[in-house]
């Protein structure tokens, strides 16, 4: 084998594969980008959490990326990338039951932070993903759109070959395989368990759609006290069986963008796959539900529905191997709920940077540099498992689904204030080893102080939802001792009631962060006071 | 056959089909939108000029589309509809004679007004071409996105049946082919001609590129005294056999556009297509001119060339038939020199809405009400192909170029000027008969007073080229004689001197306006003067 020409070859040049390349190039790295579509294109994870925006001011600073501050909160993308993403501020759910009447008390909301330099967003992917290509290009990674990679043949403590349809030969140390499901380094290997080990279920469809009603202006919003408009951010429709989203890009006045993304996701056992369009099956799906198909009179698909046909959850029984590692997408998906997709590519791109970039100043790129990648992965999907499958079994009973829902709120905030927090002790000090040691964790995907507690507090709930689903608890009493758990959860700010089943609205308001601050200092457990300060 | 459910249906959601969809919706006809393809995507078409600005502005005024008004200028694009967008101050022309060092003297420019609201642009056309199918299907208009017709059948005096690859089966009675050179009705009635009529040849090859230093800062451009920096505007690299645009999207401050569309356009017998893929022909391309080469040093493309292979244009015996008609691009093609496609699709939706809203309106599409698109597309043809076949005569010489380049710039000022005084007339009066009087024209594509006259220029020019090109003239001579004629043109502005060699900027600034208006009371011909009140 001829001398590899490049450092690293990235497959994939979506936001994983082209932040990813934007990094490296940066840093002196030979990039190789190759992706079998091109840009613009459409697709889907388009809803930010803080904790995604606080990595991506941590990848900014740490990788002297500073086009990537741009992406660190709505105002940056608006000016800077593209004026049709959309305001995120909150995160909202609405709880259905077929046949019946919605009832309004029904509901939770998480209000975000509403400070400019916080502001979360709802990304209209094809601009936000050119982007990061555009930057990565920019700094000098070597692109190849509209190629198919043909074959792949590594050499052992060597590098691989790359052949492609457009009859090339590419040589690099290192492969970083950021496709997808169909990864060819994933079917090279027969990587993907079978089946997949995830807990959950669900099959999706989605597409982009214009005329859509502000779910505030609907019949069924009326009663309504939640502190924030639905349509002002993330809006969840849940129901026995699954979930809606509705994630729109036209709601502040200067958007340019008419379009909302919206899609569909079902447990494949409730709702069976079946020979009829996404529309028709959409159309199906709204006639049993009439209180959420009043939003959608009027509205139309301005693309064809994507759908992922059968049951989309598949995992790998590894993510790093010998010269090659499989990110995000390309190691296994979950479901799109809470927005973790966009978390974990920018957590691992952030974790693998570091190694690569180590790993090609050294000429060392031996397995064991990338074994916390691997563990990391394998985490974050685990984690989304227990929080979609415990979702899913709770959907059923809106009591159940409501101590969920704070479970999940629960695995947010500290976490985010543990990247706060050394986001900030790294701009004082320069130290990178605050942020070696963000993404050298006890328990991968949950920082540490709290990441142990958390987990317990996860894995209890997704055990009870089992015994739920086994029809061994009813659910009732499940959501009884999950509320327990949360109330003896001495890390959740007390002041904060996310452990009161009646206080259904968080909004991260001043005042709620004084409160908390003031808990910090006077009643917080030692390991986690210092978040609050 | 059943009832049609459909008044029209258009093939191809482009900026032909999206615009004339918008425009039908907006008026009540029913319209059903079906494209193979999806957006976001990538096109070419990029580069408007002020006749294309004004008819734009009548099309949204006329058929009351406010929406349109949007992309009557640069201003109202960038806040409107994309920031993506270049400005464009200027068409630039810079003349290459391979193995010779280029003389800074041999360049040509207009400069357009540098007013807001005249403000010219680089249209980055995934983001128009998204808007006005956005706006299409907000108006009404039924999409069907990524859907391929498989049959079309015509019921004579009826309407037509289409058939979908998803198995749909649709009836209108009116079909609009805007699809492209594999237009499905060219192919159903065999209305290509075989071989095109048309005398100009050439084939070219083009992307998206990002590094492209301005042409300015290129040693190249040293002792160029013309008004306006050539990254300010459309850049012609003209050579003898071709030329190579360069349209910059990054041209202003708040642009949020890092690229330049790049095209190399080449006639097939000087520079026969080969087996190299476009980039080495671009490549190869460049190291035969490195005077061209050096703004390119550092760029990149950032997505796959496109190239149409062999020889591009293509033309139709007929482009309207009982119940159909082909628009420009499906029509046929000639070149995308002096950005006539843009000009000619805005041209042909503004002519073919009005029939078409008064077919549905009297449930009367008999051919004989379309026989004007018919007239108006050959016409549009025709006169794009006197000026590219002209024009690449032209290219062997700078005199003669000199001299051609000043017969294409006096197709656009008068006719510029008639639709502006008519848009004036019409917003004053709101009779609509002065908008029906600009479709419905002696000279298909060159309005009165003036058709005959720049007809009879560019058919003079086109004969004189043909004499070059088969040896019988001298091409010093040739320039000499084009010259004269324009100096004989009483209907050209003689304070312009665009009759005059030497004189190669054209800067349409308000002293040059205010020129015109003098000549126009005292000098002009009495049909002309109108156009300089």
């Amino acid at each position: 084998m001829s001398t590899p020409v490049y450092d690293v070859a990235i497959l994939g040049s979506g936001m994983a594969g082209s932040m990813l390349s934007a990094v490296l190039a940066r840093n002196g790295v030979k990039v190789l980008l190759i992706d079998a579509g091109t840009h613009p294109r459409f697709a889907v994870g388009e809803s930010t959490i803080p904790y995604t925006s606080a990595l991506v001011k941590i990848v900014a600073e740490r990788y002297q990326v500073p086009e990537l501050h741009s992406l660190e909160n709505f105002k940056g993308i608006a000016e800077n990338i593209s004026p049709m993403c959309g305001k995120k501020r909150n995160f909202g759910f609405v709880y259905h039951r077929e046949g019946q009447p919605h009832d309004p008390a029904q509901i939770n909301e998480i209000v975000l932070p509403q400070v400019e330099q916080r502001m979360e967003s709802h990304l209209f992917r094809q601009d936000v993903d050119a982007y990061l290509f555009h930057l990565a290009v920019g700094y000098g990674a070597e692109p190849h759109t509209g190629t198919r990679v043909t074959d792949i043949d590594f050499h052992p403590g060597k590098g691989v070959r790359l052949r492609t349809d457009q009859g090339a030969t590419f040589h690099a140390k290192y492969l970083v395989d950021g496709s997808g499901y169909r990864s060819p380094v994933a079917q090279k290997f027969g990587l993907r368990d079978q089946p997949t080990r995830a807990r959950h279920h669900s099959r999706s469809m989605f597409t982009h759609m214009i005329g859509v009603t502000p779910f505030d202006d609907a019949a069924a919003a009326r009663g309504h006290t939640q502190p924030s408009a639905w349509h002002h951010g993330t809006l969840h429709h849940v129901f026995d069986g699954g979930w809606l989203w509705v994630i729109p890009f036209d709601n502040y006045e200067q958007s340019r963008n008419p379009l909302c993304s919206v899609g569909l996701t079902l447990d494949e056992r409730v709702f069976p796959a079946s020979d009829l369009t996404p529309q028709q099956e959409f159309d199906n799906f709204l006639a049993r539900f009439p209180e959420i198909a009043e939003q959608f009179r009027g509205a139309r698909a301005v693309r064809p529905w994507a759908s992922t046909g059968e049951r989309m959850q598949y995992s790998s029984s590894r993510t790093v191997g010998d010269r090659y590692c499989l990110t995000s997408h390309a190691a296994g998906f979950i479901d799109a709920l809470y927005s973790r997709g966009l978390t974990n590519t920018v957590e691992v791109v952030n974790a693998l940077a570091a190694r690569l970039i180590d790993a090609s100043r050294d000429d060392d790129w031996s397995t064991e540099r990338f074994e916390y990648i691997e563990r990391l992965q394998q985490g974050l999907f685990d984690i989304h498992d227990d929080l979609a499958y415990s979702s899913f079994v709770s959907f059923r009973d809106y009591e159940l689904w409501n101590a969920v829902e704070r479970v999940w709120e629960s695995t947010n905030y500290l976490p985010w204030q543990v990247l706060e927090r050394a986001y900030a002790r790294f701009l004082a000090t320069r130290d990178e080893q605050i942020l070696r040691d963000l993404d050298n964790r006890e328990v991968p995907g949950l920082p540490d102080p709290i990441g142990r507690e958390i987990a317990a507090l996860v894995t209890y709930t997704r055990e009870t939802c089992q015994a739920v689903e086994a029809g061994e608890l009813a659910s009732g009493e499940a959501a009884k001792r999950i509320f327990a758990q949360l109330r003896q959860a001495e890390w959740l700010p007390e002041p904060w009631e996310r452990a009161n089943p009646d206080n259904k609205f968080f909004a991260a308001s001043p005042q709620l962060f004084s409160l908390a601050e003031e808990w910090g200092r006077t009643k917080a457990p030692a390991h986690v006071a210092p978040l609050f300060r």
